[in-house]
Formats: C-alpha cells, sequence, structure tokens
C-alpha cells in the first residue's frame, strides 16, 4: 500500500545552547514585528535567549526537514500553589508559516506536559488580533476564560483586547 | 470644631533596605499559609524578599502607629506592549488585618499606578476562596474578567478557581 502524505513532516527535540542562534532566526522576527508577544520590539539577542531560556523553562526547536522553524518553551505559569499549570510560548519562523509547525509544537507541548504532571496549560495575553493564533488553540482545545480589554498596544491597531486561554490535560 | 475619627491612619511610604526584616515578618504567615499566593510555602526569607524586591518592583510598607504592618509591590504586568497594564501584590500582617491596611494600599498603589503612566491595574489569580480580598478589590473598582478553573490548590480546599481582576485607571 503506498500511502500518500501531502504534509511535510514536523519533527520536535528538546532545544540545546548550539540551537540559539537559529531559535533566534526564528524568534526575532516576531518580537521586532511586536504583533503578538509582550517581548520588548528592540529586545537583543543576548537578552531574548536568556528569556527563552530561563531556569524553569523547558525549551524545544521544531524542524522542518532539518532546519529549525519553530521553537517553544513549557513552563509553570505560577510557583507553588499555582504550579500545577503550564504556560508556554510558542514561535514560528515566518518564513515557514502554514506548515502546520505551530499545531505540532502545540500538540508536542500538551504531551510534554502531561508527561510532566501538569494538570492544565493556560495562556495569559493572547492578542485578540493574532486571530490564526486563537483559532489554532481553540482548535487544540483551549478556550476563552478571559478576556482583557486593551491589553495589548498593538503597533498599527492600537490598545486591542487579549484573551485568557486555558484547558485541562 | 472637634473632628473624631475613628480609624487609627495608615501610613503608606517607600520601602527601603531597612525594613525587610519587618517586611519579611508581613509576608511570612502568609507564605507559610499557603492559601492565598501562589509563592511556594517554603520559601526563605532571602528568596522571598528577593522576589518583593525584584528589579522592575516598586515596593511600599504600610504603617500604623509607626510599626510595619503591610507592603505591597507594583510592577508592570507585562513588558514591552503589555507594559501599560500595572499589577500588584499586597501583604497585611495576620496580626493587622480588619483596619483598613490592605485598602489604604490598594488606594495607595492605584494612585501610584496613574502616577507612572499606567493605564489598568490586572492582579492575574486571586484566589476565589480568598473572599475578603475579592470584596475588597470589588469594593476598590476591579471586576471579574476571567475565572480560572482549579487553578490555586489549597491546602485545605483541594484545587480551587481563581479570578483575574481589572480595572482601568
Amino acid at each position: 500500500m503506498n500511502l500518500h502524505n501531502n504534509c511535510s513532516e514536523v519533527l520536535i527535540r528538546a532545544a540545546t545552547g548550539g540551537d540559539s542562534a537559529a531559535i533566534w532566526k526564528v524568534i526575532e522576527p516576531s518580537i521586532r514585528a511586536g504583533e503578538t508577544y509582550t517581548l520588548p520590539r528592540d529586545l537583543s539577542e543576548g537578552d531574548t535567549l536568556d528569556y527563552w531560556f530561563s531556569l524553569g523553562h523547558a525549551v524545544f526547536v521544531a524542524l522542518h526537514e532539518d532546519e529549525i522553524v519553530g521553537s517553544y518553551y513549557l513552563r509553570a505559569n505560577h510557583a507553588g500553589a499555582g504550579s500545577h499549570v503550564a504556560n508556554c510560548g510558542y514561535m514560528t519562523g515566518p518564513w515557514a508559516s502554514g506548515r502546520g509547525v505551530a499545531r505540532a509544537m502545540c500538540r508536542h507541548s500538551l504531551d510534554q506536559a502531561r508527561t510532566r504532571g501538569f494538570l492544565a496549560m493556560q495562556f495569559n495575553i493572547v492578542v485578540s488580533t493574532n486571530e490564526r493564533a486563537v483559532r489554532l488553540w481553540q482548535f487544540m482545545g483551549f478556550r476563552i476564560i478571559g478576556r482583557i480589554p486593551q491589553a495589548f498596544r498593538h503597533p498599527t491597531e492600537g490598545l486591542v483586547e487579549a484573551f485568557v486561554m486555558y484547558r485541562t490535560l
């Protein structure tokens, strides 16, 4: 039987220090655009990677045809009595969008979070104008449990709403 | 005219390093009880004060009859495009509860946040069983904009809901 697969495979593995330059290449465009994350738009490569690889972040990379095209971190959203809820940040290189990279990373992160004993996952500030992400997270089982008015200063849209999104694991 | 005032006054001022021991005395009981904050219950004095005085935290103390009975920090809830929303953490020494200390700190923090140019204030994880705090924040103009199921592992109640609370400034 000859299986036909239209989707090129996305592979996910744990990141190493040697991936830093490739991760920066993935992350930098999103930081500079300033439309989706609350990292300062002028954040340096060093400060960005320090943040990405913060203590308590498990960092992964997504590969497509042996090239790093995405990265995400998984962490506890809070310490102590809130440490059973996971949080993630995902970035896809803009040249690789539309290939299911974010979806693959999210699926991987849900498995990782379950394996590590987390009971739920929460995103704290999903920008409402990032409609593609909102739809993807909903597809992945997250629901909007909070709406924060004017939470995000979008570079062209001004102050826009953001969502708290959540799912159990 | 003889004005009569039943309320002993609560004074708020910026904290200094010399206040650390008194702040720890205020904070420690709440951390050890583990019913309201997501700091680890066994967090040491040094780690707690490092957190309380984190870079980016403006720290204040509340005094009642020259004794430090409360402390709070004010910070940006997010960096970059989310940095116009403030966040605070308030602690009152259990021996001083019921004297309006938290209310005075909250009022002070709203003024401070306005002065510093913040446009709104958000609390990320108000434990639902902390009914007194929820009522106080509502009295101070905050509303519940999100409900996080099973967000907080309460030492006697188990996994309980927490609220995202928000107000404009």
